[in-house]
């Protein structure tokens, strides 16, 4: 069977009304439909479906809510000039998703189907997709542990979700600089943890930093690792990148960082470009040792929300690094028109990276 | 006002069909009612109520499904031979709720409510506490983010529930060792991290290393600390003790594990025994060495659910450390039947611990 005969739908009766799509706030509006499947021990993975969007109801004692044993995924949907719709490499997030649920002791997902469900889905919901410059359809697909158990094992029932939101432009005026504070005190992740899938508790584990971090002045924080606080890892939601003594430095994936597809992409870019890319260890102090002695030209952050965000301050400790005067530096600009030009379709696309939606 | 005349009640129509008490098994049956109580940012928590035992019903996009915002306690109740209704030390528990709510950066909870919320709920399902020797009814409450918004922050909404299940005897014969592996691959939680805390992810964290130790024919993992793997942490969810050269050692509260309510009792128990009892870092390679020295004489674990576990075999790499002939210790014995005696009313409780339920 296809996998495209076997996804029922059933459409809302009441269709909600429309946001103003030009002033959409991230994640706060869904569309009219979501995308649902369950999973059994004696069934698999059965009853796909495209349903209204609908309240989840689940036992007070399902997993979900005590162990948090769950996985999701981030991705967006674009519409180009030509009134098409894009996805930026889906089938790396479809892995992810399916390496995430390996992590957190879950089914594995056929990928082929989540990827065709998201573009049918995406579809039927095509006139929620904000067609304003830079904006796009955020999809989340998420997976919950639904078993009403108290014992703390892996579910023998799951539930596959994709629900939709349309979102605005992450800053108005294109990119704009971040002030970056570095976290001494709080963890969210160790190799051997789950820093390296994407599973709810290492979000939970990130807030108190977070909200930290927001009393000073600073809008995110960037890890360091778990063991020593010396290594950079990553920031909130964002992969990290610094242009300096002349080449480009970006953690390595040391088991405890996201493997973010914006950064892949960002990579690859580089490479295709021949400018000078490493992925290796980095320490804190190195960036600063870079920064006083001038070599240190540009930072800035990857990942689907926000594409690419220039770091205009660094705090460590005592020390402040102003980065390119607080500007958004060429590089940072170039790989941003680059990539959301891919994305809207008003730039090449050399790697085969954009899906369409029929 | 007074909290008791705060809590709405709502009862049943329909009473579930009792089951067997002497075949129950860990967290699969629930009672008739739960307590819950929202909270707003403009109310606060609000509208405390007892409720017949129904479904969750949450919008897809509420914070606890994608980001794990949320913290839960364990805790029992037991029916003494004179037919009152125990509870062990539930300020502990409703103070350990507050400092997890604290590091999820979710608002406090007012003790003294939640503990009259306790009372009153189980006061109305007092059937279903079990008789049995052993049984008890367990006390699982928990609190989750249930803002709908894609964001990582912290939720504006949560919800506090108080659930019951009827559980049996954790060991059919009163106490029996078990089988543990230390492991050394997968970590649990890290100073700085969420370790501390009672919430979802360190459990998600665990599963990995759990079913592997399964397959490996152990019933449990001992975890080390996540930075060197030298140090003993604790047990998926006891914490642990070892009797080792002539006193009693427990790793001390390091900022990563969980303070348990039974290892404060213990520790209590012990030095009001005069048993010399110390709580410090304990390296995994000295318990070794007190084992080939013959200087290891008994180790446990203390939690909630088995209160205390005997382990019988302990097994670090390629060392296999078998314990007191993998026999229940006299030591793990005593404090065993002193601690059920005094949840059982059995003993006298000169420490006050016992809460009665009227
Ligand atoms: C922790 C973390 N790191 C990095 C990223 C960036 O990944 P991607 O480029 O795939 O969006 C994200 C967002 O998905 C994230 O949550
Ligand atoms: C991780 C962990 N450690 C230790 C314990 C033991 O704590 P307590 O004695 O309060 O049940 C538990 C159980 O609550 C736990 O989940």
């Amino acid at each position: 069977m296809e996998p495209q005969q076997r996804i029922q739908m059933t459409l809302t009766k009441t269709k909600k009304q429309k946001p103003n799509f030009a002033q959409l706030e991230f994640g706060r509006t869904f569309t009219d439909h979501m995308f649902v499947m369950d999973y059994s021990e004696d069934k698999g993975w059965h009853d796909p479906r495209i349903v209204p969007y609908e309240p989840i109801t689940l036992d007070p004692a399902a997993i979900i809510f005590h162990y948090g044993q769950t996985v999701f995924e981030g991705l967006k949907a674009y519409i180009t000039k030509d009134h098409e719709v894009h996805l930026f490499r889906p089938d790396k997030n479809m892995q992810r998703l399916n390496r995430s649920n390996e992590r957190l002791c879950m089914p594995q997902i056929d990928e082929d189907l989540a990827l065709e469900a998201l573009k049918q889905l995406i579809a039927l919901e095509r006139d929620w997709i904000p067609t304003e410059k830079g904006t796009s359809l955020y999809i989340r697909p998420f997976v919950i542990s639904t078993e009403p158990y108290l014992g703390v094992a892996p579910s023998t029932q799951y539930r596959f979700f994709i629900i939709l939101s349309p979102v605005g432009a992450y800053y108005k005026e294109g990119i704009n600089p971040v002030k970056i504070l570095v976290e001494n005190e709080y963890v969210r992740a160790v190799a051997g943890g789950t820093g390296t899938a994407k599973t709810a508790g290492n979000y939970a584990a990130s807030l108190k930093a977070q909200e930290v971090a927001e009393e000073k002045g600073y809008s995110q924080v960037l890890w360091l690792d778990g063991l020593e606080k010396k290594y950079i890892e990553e920031v909130g939601s964002m992969n990290i990148f610094f242009k300096m003594n002349g080449e480009v430095v970006t953690p390595a994936l040391n088991g405890s960082i996201l493997e973010g597809v914006t950064r892949d992409s960002i990579i690859q870019l580089l490479k295709y470009w021949e400018i000078p890319v490493v992925e290796r260890k980095l320490g804190i102090e190195e960036v600063y040792e870079a920064y006083k002695s001038g070599q240190l030209e540009e930072v800035f952050g990857t990942g689907t929300a926000a594409v690419i965000s220039p770091v205009g301050e660094l705090r460590w400790q005592d020390k402040k690094m102003i980065i390119n005067d607080g500007q958004t530096g060429k590089l940072s600009q170039k790989l941003y028109d680059t990539l959301t030009g891919i994305q809207y379709g008003t730039e090449p696309d050399p790697f085969g990276w954009i899906v369409k939606v029929k």
